[in-house]
């Protein structure tokens, strides 16, 4: 019984050691969870009671492939007033999370070994997503103001490529923001060596300090941006209901596929929470979670000041779920993570190595700070810091 | 921009036109939805509201890709019981419907090329899943009791292939049901040529006469049937939740698939339904679907038997959604019903030429009778037999 390639190449993806890294005495920077006691749920119970109430015998009933309008053109007005864009209803597919918008955009255009760019680091449900497809990456690293250029215009005179992929606003994992003059270069490339960017923007309206910048769709001028968002951070994960723009040719393709795959997105869950927006403040409640994210972040920031070696180096992100550590050449921050922090601070992230599609860079990691009490913070990162003085005062060979 | 070879073909795929056959003034045969006015609306109401008054800050966070152990556990025990089988939540995944199991399993097993063999006809959406992963499709065809087993050891003889299409109960689209003796001799020929059988159940539980006959995979003895069932059509489609049963070494590979694909399936949804399923017997619920859809299925034999002209015969199946009419060699279902039936007489079903890889059948029809009521079968099917006597008395040619 042979398995298809993908599958072997699937089981290999370090997803199981960073699941496993979670149990109930340890204080996980590892997740990237929403932080359970903010959730709207007892608005959400309304509108799945409104929902009910109002049903006239379709709420249980199939929906469409593209999903519930009502619902879409609230994401479209929405984008529309705090991005500037110009949607409907039209240019919007309703999704399983943002996830299944990453597996249908390398569904709907990669060939085995097409070439796909990566930021490095990058999401690493976003490799497990088009690993599916087999493709050749092309891994560009991100800097404090988002990608590479440089290194990307290497790559395109070099190589033809499909898509890139890239989480502009607050970027998992490193907390990063791509600047104004950044996106715009990058569609300018897209357009002159002909690729798809795929914009994937699951923590764009959780920003805590700065001032908020259009998306790289913004900027679209040929139809090259298919953009990502989510309620899975900014409502609830378990609604599973993210929503894909792009153009409507490309969007007739995309749902051909969506039908392939799982016919539908929930139309019960999609009208529920057309009901919630319909009959609450999304802007009142994403205040409520940047007042408790912010507080969590300055709490992480503070400790890290306090507690980290100074070998160790951290950033301050403006938004987002994560920061990002950097720890010297040669330090393996799994083998790290895996023999002595877990084990013995009880103290988990994520480290660097499988976030990279080279997996070549083993010397950083991810730290969350929503879902984790501001107590659990200190008393995390002063644990953290106290394993890192230890192991980094070892000779480095140990952790090479 | 180009796009993947698989997008190319699947925008292909015949769908829109099934989906456009469908409008206010038509009395449609062609869907596969259940009936709206049986939901159990009001009790699903309470099971949403109950999860939600019971919740502890995790309802809705994420669950896990596996999906919530508790209706995990409630499915194997009902399977266990009616079925034989003896599994345990281990050996279940829940899955958005059925459908992301045909997709799942595709992604499991198959390189570009890779030989499958499907039911000639066969669920439209099955072709749409594995269409993705660019196969070799064998089609072997469905006889009145299921699989023509002798066509299948001639492609097996010939061809080596990953996994085999079935399903067994209450086949979509003919309505035919596969015979134990097939069922074992199945497992036997698989076992023999080592492919995996992909057993998809959405109407098992809708028998309206005859005996219940254990699944394909109660004869399983190597672990080769992965098997899908659903809620789709027993509870409500819109909860999008189905389950698929395999191995746990497959399951494992199975489960981080779907990681890439979308995380996971709605936690939420997983605790309403196992909440429903506590406080309710869904097998009285069955037994509400079962007594009226029986009734609509012998409407529709009834009409039909009095309607149709000579020339045209049709099944009377024991269970599920659907039954099969076969038109005389060269008559062309589809030609007729988008140039007569549907814009003269107001009635549609699915034309068989797109339910067969092969696109080479293109004289039988799917009516679908569960969701229209006895007063529009009984018009329906008149008109239906009008129109095709009318086309019946015209040359052959005009149509083939």
């Amino acid at each position: 019984m042979k398995l298809a390639n993908r599958t072997i190449k699937t089981s290999e993806s370090g997803l199981d050691a960073l699941f496993a890294a979670t149990s109930a005495d340890v204080i996980s920077f590892a997740g990237g969870y929403p932080d359970g006691q903010l959730f709207p749920t007892k608005a959400m119970q309304a509108a799945f009671n409104a929902s009910f109430a109002a049903d006239q015998g379709t709420l249980l009933q199939y929906g469409t492939t593209t999903g519930y309008t009502p619902l879409r053109q609230k994401i479209a007005a929405r984008l529309n007033r705090l991005d500037g864009l110009s949607l409907t209803a039209d240019d919007i597919l309703l999704t399983q999370g943002a996830q299944q918008g990453l597996d249908l955009t390398a569904r709907l255009l990669l060939n085995k070994g097409d070439g796909v760019v990566v930021e490095g680091p990058t999401y690493i449900g976003g490799l497990a997503a088009f690993d599916a497809y087999e493709p050749t990456y092309y891994e560009v690293p991100v800097q404090s103001d988002g990608l590479d250029l440089t290194s990307l215009k290497k790559v395109l005179l070099k190589h033809e490529i499909k898509f890139l992929y890239t989480i502009p606003d607050f970027h998992n994992p490193t907390g990063t923001v791509m600047s104004v003059e950044k996106r715009q270069a990058l569609v300018q490339l897209a357009n002159q060596f002909d690729f798809i960017i795929l914009e994937d923007a699951p923590y764009r309206d959780l920003r805590y300090s700065g001032e908020r910048i259009p998306p790289v769709k913004a900027f679209d001028t040929e139809g090259r941006v298919i953009y990502l968002g989510s309620f899975s951070k900014i409502l609830a994960p378990s609604l599973r209901l993210g929503w894909l723009v792009a153009t409507p040719a490309l969007l007739k393709a995309i749902t051909a596929l969506k039908a392939g795959a799982d016919v539908e997105s929930s139309h019960l869950v999609a009208v529920a929470v057309d009901d919630y927006l319909t009959h609450n403040s999304l802007d009142a409640h994403l205040d409520t979670l940047k007042t408790s994210y912010a507080v969590k972040k300055d709490a992480m920031v503070q400790a890290l000041t306090q507690y980290m070696p100074k070998a160790a180096h951290f950033n301050n992100p403006e938004g987002g779920f994560f920061l990002w550590l950097t720890l010297p050449e040669g330090f393996d921050t799994e083998k790290f993570m895996l023999e002595s922090l877990l084990p013995e601070a009880k103290v988990s992230f994520v480290p660097s190595k499988n976030l990279f599609a080279s997996k070549s860079v083993i010397n950083g990691a991810r730290l969350n700070f929503t879902n984790v009490s501001v107590e659990d913070i200190e008393h995390g990162v002063a644990a953290l810091g106290s394993a890192l003085s230890q192991a980094l005062a070892q000779p480095i060979s140990h952790h090479g």
